[in-house]
């Protein structure tokens, strides 16, 4: 009987511990959860971390409080995927593209080269199920995510050569991360690299890569990057949108009573307004800092875009040959964009995004793997 | 001493009858609100008044209860504005174009012909403080409101004709909401008539009107209007992007508890991300709906889109030269797209909006009237 009561308790405690929860009182039970941020206190993104604590914590009167911990405080930045599926920490933030390692149709949820816009993801996701489809994906880690952020393009390369046909990246070092993108370029001849982005600017001053992407026009010039590349080579072919999101371990999630589940919920929904407006009209401002400073922009021609594109299909199409999870999302959002389309060409000349002329084609025997 | 405290008894209990709330607890105190749409049931709109109430009261367990009433049902659509004002309700919901009566500069946080994309309206009411030019305004009829959707182009003129040069419009009966809208057609040769939703179809069937906007494609296709209009003119110039709002009586926010204000702010965000993807998508849907059915659609070229330009350029120039919160609303927006274009050139051919060549310029003169 003594042993069946330790038992009990040891294994309240234990579910106390993961599920975060302190004590429970009638309409805001106390909770505490700790939530690792993939981004360090200089990085927009950290802020829409607190952003969401913030407002989970004043909607429960501080009853339900998220302490966010930046990048580095608790774990390294590459570890918090790990760490909310492990149950070490409740919550964490991260970019979905960081887990291609995991899983190659992370990528997809992500960012995707030439195709989804900003407001493709936001449809994609919300309406077509796009989340479920993650979270179907995330299970398997005992993980649940929420969007918090939708991006738009990020700024495009900082080059010390214009880059005006497919052609002239033949022989060039490129910083880029996108794996799918990293293809690309090979398939170009170009020698595309890994250099973290503390490393850019010395990596740039000194000539060992030709060009790179970083971030988006705000965050390039905060790093000061017009004062090594005379070039902006844009736009971002290589991430036309850009979803960040905040993971929550499924046993924390499961033991929230359901109104801190909506609250929760609401929020991050909230932060997707929030973040996304602010870094749009940032990257504005961004713009307006290099074009100002005199930092040269090259724009390509329609025939670099029909040429991109091609490259850009083919490789997606290997991708998704290779993995069914991938090849099942590629699916739905090419099957998306094909109706999307339809409307987006009515919506001519004041649409939202781009009409791609050589969409991927999923084989269903890609799917059935 | 007796009449004092009578005094305070009926002062707290007018406090409780305009603010909502009926009795106070720790965290979440009881609170019922009634809240008037300007929809009816079969409008999506409402279905997102519903979301805000369903929302707010999980979040709350149900203590802040808001009962959502259809048009019609307590009060007519175009009334909802003057009841919140008027403390009979403490919530309603509308579209800030239908205020224009009371002030033209009402139609600007709502649409514009030719110039805001959703994406403009998104970042300009979020991060240039266009929600806070609104509640400028709003503050003068005990009023604060909250944006519940930020919806893309309409779908565009129904018309018996094609219209693809702007001499077309001459002569033509075109039912069109938005006043500058209807200025625009007037200096065009066209006769801009009112014709309410319900009767729009009868009119087009017996050639009471040449043409007419109503909504999106996916509303547009449920009352039918395939049947009546050979021609779909696309896209809708008059109406680039359009939002609508979630009024709240002044004297109720202000005797909400703070979590429930949180609570309520962060929902209508929720409500941004779920009803502007939704109406995207199922415009895509309604898209398809129209072309297999067959209707013929109509484009303008370039040099329409630049004689468009330069009509509206000049008709909300006058609009502003009339009204100081127009011409003030205007300059912002205006000053907005100037720095935002920057970044939208450069996101080429993967942007969100248009690029404008002809920009209304405000006047300093109009800004101190």
């Amino acid at each position: 009987m003594a042993k069946k009561r330790f038992t009990t308790v040891a294994l309240a405690l234990a579910l106390i511990l993961v599920s975060g929860i302190v004590s429970a009182a009638a309409d805001n039970p106390t909770v505490k959860w700790h939530y690792v941020s993939a981004w360090d206190v200089n990085n927009p993104l950290f802020k829409y971390d607190q952003y969401i604590a913030e407002k989970v914590g004043k909607a429960t009167n501080g009853k339900f409080s998220i302490k966010v911990y930046a990048a580095g405080e608790m774990v390294p930045a590459f570890e918090t995927f790990d760490s909310v599926s492990s149950g070490a920490f409740q919550a964490g933030s991260t970019a979905p593209a960081y887990q291609a390692g995991l899983n190659s149709a992370f990528t997809l949820f992500s960012t995707v080269p030439l195709y989804m816009s900003q407001q493709d993801f936001l449809n994609w996701l919300y309406q077509v199920d796009g989340i479920g489809q993650m979270n179907d994906i995330l299970k398997r880690y005992k993980i649940v995510a929420f969007p918090n952020s939708i991006f738009d393009l990020e700024a495009g390369f900082r080059s010390h050569k214009e880059i005006k046909k497919v052609t002239d990246f033949k022989g060039m070092k490129i910083r880029i991360a996108p794996p799918e993108s990293q293809e690309i370029l090979r398939r170009l001849g170009a020698a595309p690299t890994n250099v973290s982005g503390g490393e850019l600017y010395d990596a740039m001053q000194r000539s060992i890569i030709d060009a790179f992407e970083f971030m988006t026009p705000n965050v390039d010039w905060d790093l000061g990057f017009q004062e090594v590349a005379k070039y902006w080579i844009a736009p971002a072919w290589y991430q036309t949108a850009c979803v960040y999101y905040t993971l929550v371990n499924a046993n924390a999630w499961k033991a929230l009573p359901e109104n801190y589940r909506v609250i929760f919920e609401e929020v991050t929904k909230g932060c997707v307004v929030e973040s996304t407006s602010f870094m749009n009209w940032q990257s504005a401002l961004g713009t307006k800092e290099f074009l100002d400073y005199g930092v040269k922009v090259s724009k390509a021609d329609e025939k670099f875009w029909s040429d991109m594109e091609v490259v850009a299909k083919k490789v997606m199409e290997d991708f998704a040959s290779k993995n069914p999870d991938y090849a099942k999302t590629l699916k739905s959002q090419v099957d998306y964009l094909k109706t999307y389309n339809l409307w987006r060409e009515l919506e001519e000349p004041f649409h939202s995004g781009r009409i791609t002329k050589a969409l991927p084609e999923v084989k269903d025997a890609w799917l059935k793997k």
